[in-house]
């Protein structure tokens, strides 16, 4: 099953440019997270603090990222991200993002993230969940 | 005499946010540090890299920043910052910024800020120049 | 009244310096602010996350801030910052800081803060509340 | 062959957080590579910029990196980094870092990276060179 595929923008601020001149990596991977958050929200989704207070679930994050850096990008650069979500697991999904500057690619993202929940045994920490279904069913191509 | 007033857009992502949710604050002096340089490409000037190819001239560093924080934004929130050049003087100009989101002040800034060139004595240090006549008349309403 | 003064350091990183090759300015308005959070702790009060569950005082945000930037700092310099409290008034307080490298003054701030809670009319806002007298006896030199 | 393994010590900052109240993870990222730059020192070598200066040679950009959250960590934590390199290849290395608070394991990261110099053809380019000698004598365990 396919998903939904969406792109959002970002320009390149000379802070986020590191002495080398060229985009400091990790800004890479602060970009494709909101890109993640703006993924989910034109799938139709809520924003996860909505979504937080309708279920309790908090939101999705983290358990493993993998960047591939390919070219530089610079201030003034208007840069493209295409973000969708590959595969459904039980409990994790990866979901992918390609940051392009018209037709040259910059960086390759893969994330995989859990949905979590506070743990009931214990509020102060988190535990995943399954995917929820809505979910799965708003991404869908 | 009047210069002229631009404005930026800048979306605030989750990772720009702080633990009370909101918008870490020194987010707010590198986007209008973004704006400023926005703000010389829009009145028609090349961006300072370029400029500096062509004058010798390095670009703007800060001098002085003065900031206010009004009211909170958070992530999601689509930000505009309105910039513009309040006074040359021999050696410094003041660049101010006000971030609203549609009637809602955020936060204003007001830099001081020099243009400089290296040191013929010492070309690994840099310093004041005349404020150039040509960016005087590109900025001018 | 004097208050107590405090240092404490930090290792520039080559994520933190800009294409000029040198610190970008936000960052040594964020070492402030963490030398704000390290000051208060130092003056033997809890963390502001403690505090608040003590007290319901959720911890001092900026309501202005003043940098004055006078010399340039690179990656992996060592940098000292003094932090003290020069004036509390009724509702808000004044936080200053100097980041020096060995005899070198690179950067002066001044910060406005106040201590907030949340609005009992509406737990979402937040509003000013008069400083604590535990903190101002903590902090008196 | 073993390399030498070097620690290095963060302190978490309030900005370095986000409205989970944890490290925002990219921030992990930028600690490891700032880490990297002071794992070569550590072992005798000097900064990048003064080696560039002696052979040309400007640096170690990353070709990819894996990162895997295990913990979260927030502001007043000190963490310590746990740096090697666990593989020359003829033209890119693998360097892993741990990221520690006490016993407990919060990150873990991968780095693939390549030296390089300017492209001869094309300065403004850069090119992939073989891992330096001198680099892989002084890392030696």
């Amino acid at each position: 099953m396919m998903n939904q595929i969406h792109t959002s923008t970002v320009t390149v601020h000379f802070g986020d440019c590191d002495p080398a001149g060229i985009v400091f990596f990790a800004n890479f991977s602060k970009w494709m997270d909101d890109a993640s958050h703006q993924y989910f929200w034109k799938c139709g989704l809520p924003r996860w603090a909505d979504y937080h207070r309708a279920t309790g679930i908090l939101g999705t994050p983290l358990v493993e990222t993998n960047h591939r850096f390919v070219a530089p990008a610079t201030y003034g650069d208007v840069l493209t991200i295409t973000t969708t979500v590959t595969e459904w697991r039980a409990r994790v999904f990866i979901q992918t993002h390609r940051i392009t500057r018209g037709d040259t690619l910059i960086c390759e993202g893969r994330e995989t993230r859990v949905f979590v929940r506070p743990d009931t045994q214990d509020p102060t920490k988190i535990k995943a969940v399954a995917i929820p279904a809505d979910v799965i069913a708003a991404c869908a191509a």
